[in-house]
């Protein structure tokens, strides 16, 4: 591991610093940003001149072993995305199959200036294990669903319990119930009884789509956030997945819960399977909830690219709203830093400032595609991609070196995972992990 | 100028094509593609192990000097766009200024993969020397406003003649008038004999929103296709941009024309401007109207990646018609591909196959966001960003080497345009080159 000392000579996207800075790091954090003093990159220094400092992107909700099924379930319905592709293939998984996904996505993400994530899956200890070993930021919720039982529940459990005993400087832990739609409000219940028992939050997909509110207000009399707020999920504090759902009428449930409540959106997928609307990202922010952009699984996404879920966030958003005003390109760079850290509890995460962990990105913004720059904002917002991330520090540590991972070989990574693959995607008539029928 | 004779040992997106492939090259096109020989690659050789190839895309349409003024146009209304912000910016372009600004925009196409586009704006001599400069191919269409006056049109129309009498390999013309609000029925008839006598096509903005449609109805109760019709444009053939405001019952007029008209796609700028619907790509393609994916210019879009365009088109287009299976990936690479050459009566290009020009792309999908691959066509479409592709050859001669320009330097291309974007956005009060008023 390479501690960085210094970030030297880099210009940074806040209109309120002109010139060129110089960032002071210290055991893990940004100890003061300077106007930058000229003096050559020493012994311990990062060489930023030509880049741009950001704080390192978080993607707000992933599943990153699904990174190995990327492709293998395009130009479906919602439906057949569930019950005929994924959730019969995801009988396929295996702990090692999980850590080769993990490390896959782990590299696509870190190579991407993507600092941290959220994840909701299976195996979330074989997850924990590539985070470590990449030195990317995470948050595992491992998953469960009542159907398959107390002791799958419990396992779940223990697994939250173990990642939190660890005690990790970048592997947190959440409670993982996979919906309301899937798992039972005792199931609920426990789930975010154990979360304020440990101090972690609670990450739970939830009205995914205004289908699942009908539904769930025809079975039950209420919406899914009434079903998260009389179960105490709300008051432990949680992550919500998509909440394309979410109606006017949840203000009286969210509102009060605001600063413990996040909602990820996602929206490569939700376009891929006509989710409409989306996420509403206006309402939330009026109610004082935090959101992040996210990729959802590359099963349904493709790529874990934070910039392209920032960008068609933020312009989706602008369409859902009918206004081309809302979420000014400060906003919506705010939903792929802040806004996603606060997602996945990575606290004093997502910003550039003395006393934030040193999540720091340099980017080169030398590309045609870049250039000028009228509004440097704007050209991280809709111009810059993640193949012009140059160099990743996580927590103080070099991870990326001029478009290197630090900690792992790619090509040992990625011919694992194509080595993989093929056993992934064999599917078993009348096999699935569950039945999608929310 | 390096001939490409053979691409050495590449895998092609066909799924009738097994195993890796040689393609050879001959007078600009290609001769065949056969089963790969094995032999190493010799003199005149691309070696392309580990590669994709791919037809080249097309940027179905974009402004390219507007490159220079990416991100100074941010977070506005349309009218705004226009009325405060890029139609008198345009009062700073100059012949010089416009070509810096099509040398870079040139320069990140060919990088990007885009080896064709269909331009629609003024001083067309300057993008024309900048096309055949870097060696991209070019159609472009000289613009004019009625309100310009007679002299302006004689002007747009002598500059189309200018490029049809070049007999250029690689840079062909159309016929620019703007837009059906901003040019009125008799020089909408002088353009259709001016191309019908050149034996080109006319390029327009039309129907961009169903606002145009209502005014048009309104003013002059019937639809812009009507428009387009009674003055001989459907007749002589037309590349339509946007499209958004076409309507069931423009099939009658439509439909008859079909093989003549193709229609651009340009999603980013939509949802940024809250165009809704976009462009019919369905109804379209019931009625046999090939679409092509654009960027639109990067004042509005911010980039010319037809990646991206092509991507979110589908992706947008799938939603609009609320139908995940809508547009599956083969359908939606054909966007990018076949269906931008023919937006820029490009014939014969836009495919892999003996007798189309050899426009080839190289792709390198080794990367962490591309792997593992189930269904290649899916990667394409939904996972390759503009930044994997390797090397690019247009018209049989080699153009991007190694991620690197043949023709000209990048370094010095970026450098003119920042010295000169600053004088671009100085704005006088009650100067534009015309009023948005459709």
């Amino acid at each position: 591991m390479v501690a960085v000392k210094r970030v030297v000579g880099c210009r940074v996207a806040d209109p309120d610093v002109e010139g060129l800075v110089d960032i002071l790091i210290e055991a893990g954090r940004i100890r003061e940003i300077l106007p930058a003093s000229g003096s050559p990159a020493g012994a311990g220094d990062l060489d930023a001149c030509g880049m741009v400092a950001v704080p390192g992107l978080t993607n707000a909700h992933t599943h990153t072993p699904l990174s190995l099924m990327k492709g293998a379930a395009e130009d479906v319905s919602v439906d057949d995305w569930f019950n005929k592709r994924v959730w019969p293939m995801e009988m396929n998984l295996t702990p090692e199959r999980v850590k080769i996904g993990a490390r896959l996505a782990c590299a696509e993400m870190l190579l991407g200036g993507v600092t941290g994530f959220a994840d909701h899956y299976f195996f979330a200890d074989q997850i924990a294990a590539a985070a470590q070993e990449l030195g990317i930021r995470a948050n595992i919720a491992p998953t469960f669903f009542s159907e398959a039982g107390g002791a799958s529940r419990e396992r779940a459990f223990d697994q939250t319990r173990a990642i939190v005993e660890m005690d990790s400087r970048l592997v947190t832990a959440s409670v993982g119930p996979h919906a309301p739609y899937t798992v039972g409000d005792d199931d609920l219940r426990l789930a975010s009884d154990l979360a304020r028992s440990l101090g972690v939050r609670i990450h739970i997909h939830a009205a995914e789509n205004m289908q699942q509110t009908e539904s769930s207000l025809e079975r039950l009399g209420c919406t899914p956030m009434t079903v998260l707020e009389r179960t105490g999920i709300l008051d432990a504090g949680v992550l919500i997945a998509h909440g394309g759902g979410i109606v006017a009428s949840d203000r009286e449930v969210l509102e009060p819960a605001a600063e413990r409540v996040s909602v990820a959106c996602c929206p490569k997928v939700y376009f891929k399977h006509d989710i409409d609307p989306i996420t509403p990202v206006r309402l939330l922010h009026e109610w004082g909830i935090s959101v992040g952009a996210g990729t959802d699984g590359a099963a349904g996404g493709n790529t874990l690219d934070v910039w392209e879920a920032m960008r068609w966030t933020a312009l989706a958003q602008k369409r859902q709203e009918h206004d081309p005003l809302f979420l000014p390109v400060s906003d919506a760079f705010a939903l792929g830093t802040r806004g996603g850290a606060t997602a996945a509890s990575h606290s004093n995460a997502g910003v550039l400032r003395a006393g934030a962990v040193a999540d720091i990105v340099l980017v080169d913004v030398s590309g045609p595609h870049c250039q000028p720059i009228h509004d440097l904002t704007a050209t991280l917002v809709y111009s810059v991609r993640a193949s012009d991330v140059h160099s990743v520090i996580v927590d103080g540590e070099l991870v990326v070196r001029a478009r290197q991972l630090c900690n792992a070989e790619l090509a040992e990574i990625v011919e694992e995972a194509r080595a993989t693959a093929p056993e992934l995607v064999k599917i078993r008539p009348g096999e699935a992990v569950q039945h999608y029928a929310p």
